[in-house]
């Protein structure tokens, strides 16, 4: 299979997807979904929901009956990027290539999207005009699945302890607490999710588990190595924001090199994860090795 | 029954359940933990929690299993305050008597800590501990309602229209559906939360769900009238603001009298709604009175 094809199309089915399901801005209250959508149809590479179809077409799951809890991913990594961009967080003018939400609608507007955005996460997960296809056991296990990830012992929490560490001295152990709360859990829940819709044993769940937290950790890796290496332009952000704020990263600890080595380690102890799983779980593994080598 | 009464006890009841429910300060990480329990923990009438528990008991349910379901109501109500008092948005230095969230913990605590409440609330509803004593189709209804109220048709579309109506001439029709969208509809889903809770009939839901909307219009306009006439020491925060913010309310419609009129009317109807349940719901018909009763 060629990995950025099929990147690509997911892509494309999730964006169009998202498209469909956030109100028009000519709704009401308009400035809101103006604001909702500006950030979240505003491209982005979908990693977290496609994590999640591929989990669940590993397990032989393909219908777009999934894609509403792949989406509820997309609107939680939406909002986190939203708030974090604030003046009062890491005060960020340019995301992805754009001016930041806050920069265009302001920042009361941008908390507020950002609340709109994660509490729409949890209603995709809730519907019920799938009633048939997902049992109400599987809802509630995703929704579990997604407040795990993106709450106080998840993305939250790992926000918190990122800023408290800046200009701190932290050891390797707390930087992968950090990374493991702030990216990981996430990541974790995206395909924790995906094994859920495709029903998998609890073995299966256990492998996937454990591929997700290796990828989590590459991911984290090719990130804090992007930042060093990438360009503005390829990063559609500032690049070398890291060190400026004075933030420990792999590269601080390992140099550029080291820090590259130790992802490709991570990137092959989460396909070897994958042994048991048949070729259906070959998008996973193709997105493990795209993970360390992205350029954005 | 003594209403007063009534309320200080389910209000130590849900006080010692949030009190065990959110983690302790010494946990990590722990400055997230300590912002989340001072605004968690500093007061409130848990309004919204006893309309599910008094609900829940109009049908007959009364075990403390209905707990976490309560007090998620609670945790969305938090978290909106922390984020409204943001200097982004309604810029209040002091709630229930005490400094604001963000004059204790700073600006970007304050974002992370309300985050972690909204999205703990999500948690709460889908916890598996409770199994046997809740369906999952019942929690997922719950957490259904809790979206839907506390979204961008609910709760978060009611600040945005309310930021946007200021200064702004609007007529009776536009500030009533600002009130049902900022107010109202969280505490339509705390009834109705309490009636999935109880198992209600349908035809007990629609009692249960007017009953909501009559006093959650209630609700707004005894809080319009206390703005105005109310004291510091009696709202723990300032009065007199909504006219300094050049806010349409009530009274400003219908004068002091005409708007407690208009409240009495709501709490009658409210009230009437009730008709066919027999005396577990005078904990209800009590709320309705106290509502546009109370000092505060």
């Amino acid at each position: 299979m060629n990995i950025q094809t099929y990147l690509d199309q997911q892509r494309q089915r999730v964006d169009r997807f998202l498209e469909q399901i956030v109100p028009q801005a000519s709704a009401q209250p308009q400035r809101l979904y103006e604001s909702m959508r500006y950030s979240l149809l505003g491209g982005g590479k979908r990693i977290r929901p496609i994590l999640t179809i591929a989990a669940a077409q590993a397990l032989g799951y393909e219908d777009d009956a999934m894609l509403p809890f792949a989406a509820s991913l997309e609107f939680v990594h939406t909002y986190s990027l939203i708030h974090d961009d604030l003046p009062a967080m890491d005060n960020d003018d340019y995301r992805r290539g754009r001016l930041t939400n806050h920069k265009v609608f302001g920042d009361g507007m941008a908390i507020l999207a950002g609340d709109g955005l994660l509490t729409m996460a949890f209603e995709l997960c809730s519907r019920s005009d799938g009633a048939g296809e997902f049992s109400a056991a599987q809802q509630l296990d995703i929704v579990r699945e997604l407040s795990h990830g993106s709450g106080h012992q998840g993305m939250v929490g790992g926000q918190v302890m990122d800023i408290q560490a800046e200009n701190q001295g932290i050891d390797l152990d707390h930087l992968q607490k950090i990374h493991s709360f702030k990216t990981g859990r996430l990541i974790r829940a995206a395909v924790r999710i995906g094994s859920i819709i495709g029903k998998a044993t609890p073995q299966q769940t256990q492998c996937l588990t454990d591929y997700a937290e290796d990828i989590g950790l590459a991911f984290q890796i090719a990130d804090d190595v992007l930042d060093m290496v990438g360009t503005r332009d390829e990063l559609g952000k500032d690049a070398g924001t890291d060190e400026r704020r004075g933030k420990q990263t792999y590269p601080s600890f390992f140099g550029i090199e080291g820090a590259r080595k130790l992802g490709e380690e991570c990137v092959q102890r989460a396909i070897a994860r994958l042994n048991t799983f048949d070729k259906q779980a070959d998008p996973l593994r193709h997105i493990a090795t795209y993970i360390m080598a992205r350029r954005s």
